[in-house]
């Protein structure tokens, strides 16, 4: 075993993993994403080693690592420049999303909360965001409050020209807010605004929290921090911060669409509520692809490390004998547990960028100033797809994550493997930006409401087009594993759609009031329904993209890619498709599973090189497990030896424990 | 919201908590667990709080931990006060798996190992072991070998009257062994025993590897620590160990069944190698049992933290005002999200005691000597339950505390929560004492192996015979769900079996060698086939509990947690229900959700009384979310206000880097 096996199985890929990276990434972005780790390589500050550190050792370096990235000014703006903006922010995430999450959420959420809700009067502060001159932070949760936003409680009065804060309750505290706990000098908050005795309403407003010079919070304001966390997180500093009549100026109000006059009157051009929540609130959609993006990277972790270890682990063979045993990753089931989340690394990543695409589209035309129906409903439908996106891509990363380290074994569960720190860091992605199940709710609740115009849908991405024709059941297997797929999840997401909004008549003909029925068609029907919408429209935009990609030579083992990733995730609704009558008859489960474990199959000997394609260099990686030259026992003995011969203090103690229990004995 | 709403909630309950908990328990065993803590409660060394510990210090503790409790002189002998030993156990283990790995490694395994391979040589070292006058670790695991302990590759060699250990190559040093790095004195090492210049096999050994005084390792050894781990692991000293011409005393050899005699002849009365190994490795298999009521205790915990906390989270409700907002545990979808794990923690204990009962049975009779054919069926069917519940039970553990996590929303993820530790803290169970994919295998082999006898079945726990009879197909739903979803499951069992032996010999006859074919049946057939089997038993099992249960007042709520949970995990087999052609159409499977969405429903009112009956102590439990007096905004308050106005030392650079770019954007 001198050369490690993972040459062997790189030689056995039909494709050349560069051309294929090029094909899904875009050569610009991966050159970019290489200047950023060359740059971070070079940098003492961003080296680090297995220990887990303490929470103020994790922020510190955090603090530090961040002060090298804005001193390179690399961090531009997503709309200016597009293309670096990505490739650092990809390799940022991959790094470490805590340093990432330090960046996003002053420029990305912060920042850009400021700019869509702010009006002129936030130019200044603006251009001291983007200049990293203070530090901001989004304070949206309270304790009491995450996923209900509309019923936080902090309440902004006006009185005597300024705005009073303050925090009625011990669940009105905000909470969550990274940044905040230590470092952030501004805040968006939001509250209720009261104007003469009358409350208007859930706002966005802008303030000073502390002095940026001695880092004092100002009068009225205490932050406090929240403690250990799991993961990356340990080094975010999300902060709690509770006010006792604080005062700001009447500036802080982001008055786009609202304002009060001089006068102390409050005015406005909302026609309801409800529209000024979701422009307030605008901005958090954004995220969401982002999220998309987390779970995507997730897989990608997971599967790197995963499968090169099941290369360079050997266990059991045909014939006794430690020179027969053959790697981990030739039998079918360890494929068959890790393949798919190869498969889904690389369709969620076309899959994003695509969504991407749409959706810079449709922010330019917002920004454009566009108003039409056209655009409302490419709004609905950015939001439906993200919300069912965000959760499916979130679900299948963490899941991933968990499945891999089950995978390497007890190895795996050294911290050295990275497996369950990046489940930890991701495990959040589940919640924040939208906890999925409550998102779910939002991608059923449009597809619903399109229930009474099937045959006359149409949306800017037709990603609900299919739902016009009745789609017919099961007939036969073609040769194209994708089509049958996509055949199979339009009747299930029109048979859900259907069946779930006649068990939501039912249950209102039978009394119950909406928001009852919202809850109750929620189990096997609209959370189904939301997620086999969001898979449909995954396999199929991963299919497009297949026809249109110019260069050839990586086109079968992507073919290879979406055909496992298509059959893995349409075998989870087996058992619906037989409920709602696509097929019956054991034959096609049979079939079904049968072509799974093929597509598995058919992926062995692409592994290894799909895995280069996709695999962060070694450095972003960091781990033992994983790296790129397969070596894993030597990466873990390089590690072990590093505790040589180890005495802690209280192996004193013990010794003469021992010698006293020993004498006891002897009495 | 003066009084917490959790007490509404236990007033919903049909039953009384203390009744269920004593008729599943046994009184003596809470009372005893009651007292264990206690004793706990009025020690400082037993008191936490929910900072994160490091390595170092988190080591300290146990081992300050283990000493008291070794103080105490309460962990007995299993056998001999086998009351006191599960009360403890359980406490413990509940408390910090960190600190009972502690405890059972030196006594559960390195003490039994030399119990059960040693001979009367080895007593004095017993006895030792048993006074606590010595620290044991259990060395199998080599860098390069788990699962296959066969080929494991230290050398033990027979030389001069001694025996000399060798670490021929990076892949045969020890590894992952418990206690090891700074603590053992002595440890039982598996090698291959080579004497006169034959490899005898695999064997075990018992050495000493330190000075108990100085603590320094003996010559030809040397020892270090695996670096971090994740969870309670992190307390837990981790091993590794290579010898060089490490010399040890004839006596090092656990000669039960075979010995080296005074003139270097190795004598045997072994029948065959197989048989040897499955001697030296008969005390791993009571591990599993253990394994098991981890993935109980990960369930209660789970069901514990998360249904409290959704009874004090409120968010949304029928109409607007926060005054409105109803718990989140009135969700169906929370319902269903969290239910199936709450019935899962206490059928599992159920089964688990029972499983527990037959075991020391069987392990008397193999004590008292026995050597029956019946007897060793019972082995086999020991082995097959117990690597087939180790798995079930481990997984649904480690998947209700990432569930539970996700349903706390935001706060799930606090330290403080615990819920990502302990997922953590139940993440290796799923592999060690045999891999769960792994071990399965050992069960459908003997079930595999039972297919030809079909008709004459019988095994004294009679978990198979079930088999003898052809089962019919679905005709219609009775009044009892666990009856109809026992049904399924035969039909299920009994299907899997035939088709998965049918693939067999058709591979075999297409002229594979019976290690592909193993390999090639697993997934959809092998796998699920032993999975089907086990739980089968489970549900079996519970149902026999509740028929014999003398206290009539808590059968009926058993029997709502029992329907749920036997629901629950058929519907996960639904597809393969279809496949094996056990139903057809789309109703069979539509009705069986309905009966989980409705079995789910049912458990509402009870399930904080229920989540009562099986919670630990607040004390052991430990979690700001799942207190017992409902006050989790309180908790989660009272640890945030610790870390008011926190000013690390690098806020001071931030101060200046912040001002600095100001001054540099005013050039
Ligand atoms: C690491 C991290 C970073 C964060 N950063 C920020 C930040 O910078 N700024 C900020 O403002 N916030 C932040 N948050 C907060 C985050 O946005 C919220 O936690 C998130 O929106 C989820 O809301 P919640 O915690 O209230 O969940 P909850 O709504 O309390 O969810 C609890 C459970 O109730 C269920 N549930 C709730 N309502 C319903 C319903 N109607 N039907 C069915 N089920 C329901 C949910 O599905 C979930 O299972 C952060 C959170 C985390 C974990
Ligand atoms: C926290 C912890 C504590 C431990 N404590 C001890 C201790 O005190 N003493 C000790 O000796 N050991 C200890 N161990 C080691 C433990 O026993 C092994 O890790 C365990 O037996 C799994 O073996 P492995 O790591 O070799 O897994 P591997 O066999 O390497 O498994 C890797 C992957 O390969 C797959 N695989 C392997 N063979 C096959 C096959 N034939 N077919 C299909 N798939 C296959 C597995 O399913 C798995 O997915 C500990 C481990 C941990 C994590």
């Amino acid at each position: 075993m001198s050369a490690p096996l993972i040459d062997k199985y790189r030689k056995m890929a039909t494709f050349d993993w560069k051309k294929l990276k090029a094909a899904v990434e875009g050569e610009e972005h991966v050159r970019l994403k290489s200047e950023v780790v060359a740059k971070m390589k070079s940098e003492p500050v961003f080296h680090r080693d297995y220990r887990v550190l303490s929470r103020e050792e994790q922020r510190e370096v955090v603090h530090q690592r961040w002060k090298k990235i804005v001193e390179w000014g690399l961090f531009k703006d997503p709309y200016s420049d597009l293309e670096n903006f990505h490739a650092l922010t990809e390799t940022l995430e991959a790094y470490d999303q805590g340093t990432s999450a330090r960046l996003f959420l002053h420029g990305n959420v912060f920042g850009a909360a400021v700019k869509s809700m702010g009006t002129d009067r936030h130019k200044d502060l603006i251009q001291k965001t983007e200049n990293n001159e203070i530090v901001g932070a989004f304070c949206l949760t309270e304790v009491g409050h995450g996923s209900n936003t509309a019923e936080i409680q902090t309440t902004a009065t006006f009185d005597n020209g300024e705005l009073v804060f303050n925090t009625p309750s011990v669940s009105a505290i905000k909470c969550w807010a990274g940044n905040l706990a230590h470092s952030a000098t501004h805040v968006v908050v939001y509250a209720q605004l009261h104007v003469e005795g009358k409350n208007e309403g859930f706002h966005g407003f802008v303030i000073q929290v502390r002095c940026p010079r001695t880092f004092q919070t100002l009068p009225g304001i205490t932050i406090g921090d929240m403690g250990s966390k799991p993961g990356c997180w340990q080094g975010v500093e999300n902060g709690w911060m509770e006010f006792k009549n604080h005062r700001a100026p009447l500036s802080a109000l982001l008055n786009k669409g609202c304002d009060i006059t001089p006068d102390g009157k409050y005015v406005t051009s909302f026609k309801s509520a409800s529209e000024k929540q979701s422009v307030s609130l605008g901005t958090l959609s954004v995220g969401r692809l982002g999220i998309i993006a987390k779970g995507m990277m997730a897989c990608t972790f997971a599967s790197t490390i995963a499968i090169r270890y099941s290369v360079a682990r050997r266990q059991f063979g045909p014939v006794k004998g430690a020179e027969n045993e053959i790697p981990v990753l030739e039998y079918p089931l360890q494929q068959y547990r890790l393949f798919p989340y190869l498969s889904a690394a690389i369709c969620i990543r076309i899959f994003q960028k695509k969504f991407v695409g749409h959706f810079t589209e449709y922010m330019m035309r917002v920004i454009m100033g566009e108003k039409s129906d056209e655009l409302s409903e490419f709004s609905k439908e950015v939001h439906a797809l993200s919300s069912g996106a965000k959760p499916v891509a979130t679900w299948l990363g963490v899941e991933s994550l968990g499945e891999a380290r089950k995978a390497c074994g007890g190895h795996g569960y050294l911290q050295m493997s990275r497996l369950n720190t990046l489940r930890d860091d991701n495990d959040p992605s589940q919640t924040f930006e939208g906890e999925n199940f409550m998102i779910l709710q939002q991608t059923s609740n449009i597809l619903l409401g399109k229930a009474q115009s099937i045959g006359s849908i149409e949306t800017p991405m037709s990603t609900m087009s299919f739902l016009n024709q009745k789609p017919s059941k099961f007939s036969s297997w073609s040769s194209n594993p994708v089509n049958d797929v996509l055949s199979a999840y339009r009747y299930l997401t029109y048979h859900l759609l259907q069946t779930t909004s006649a068990e939501a008549y039912r249950l209102k003909a039978s009394g119950k009031n909406s928001f009852e029925v919202r809850n109750e068609i929620q189990i096997h029907r609209a959370v189904n329904l939301s997620v086999a919408y969001t898979e449909h429209t995954m396999i199929h935009w991963v299919q497009q993209f297949l026809k249109e990609i110019e260069d050839q030579s990586v086109k079968p083992v992507l073919q290879k890619v979406l055909n496992l990733f298509s059959l893995f995730l349409l075998e989870r609704h087996l058992a619906t498709l037989y409920i709602t009558g696509y097929a019956s008859g054991g034959k096609f489960g049979e079939d079904l599973r049968e072509k799974l474990r093929l597509a598995v199959a058919e992926l062995k000997p692409e592994a290894i090189a799909l895995v280069d394609s996709i695999a962060p260099d070694d450095f972003i990686l960091h781990s033992a497990l994983g790296a790129s030259d397969g070596k894993a026992y030597e990466h873990i003995m390089e590690e072990f030896r590093k505790y040589t011969n180890e005495q802690p203090r209280w192996v004193c103690d013990l010794a003469q424990f021992l010698q006293k229990r020993s004498q006891g004995s002897k009495l």
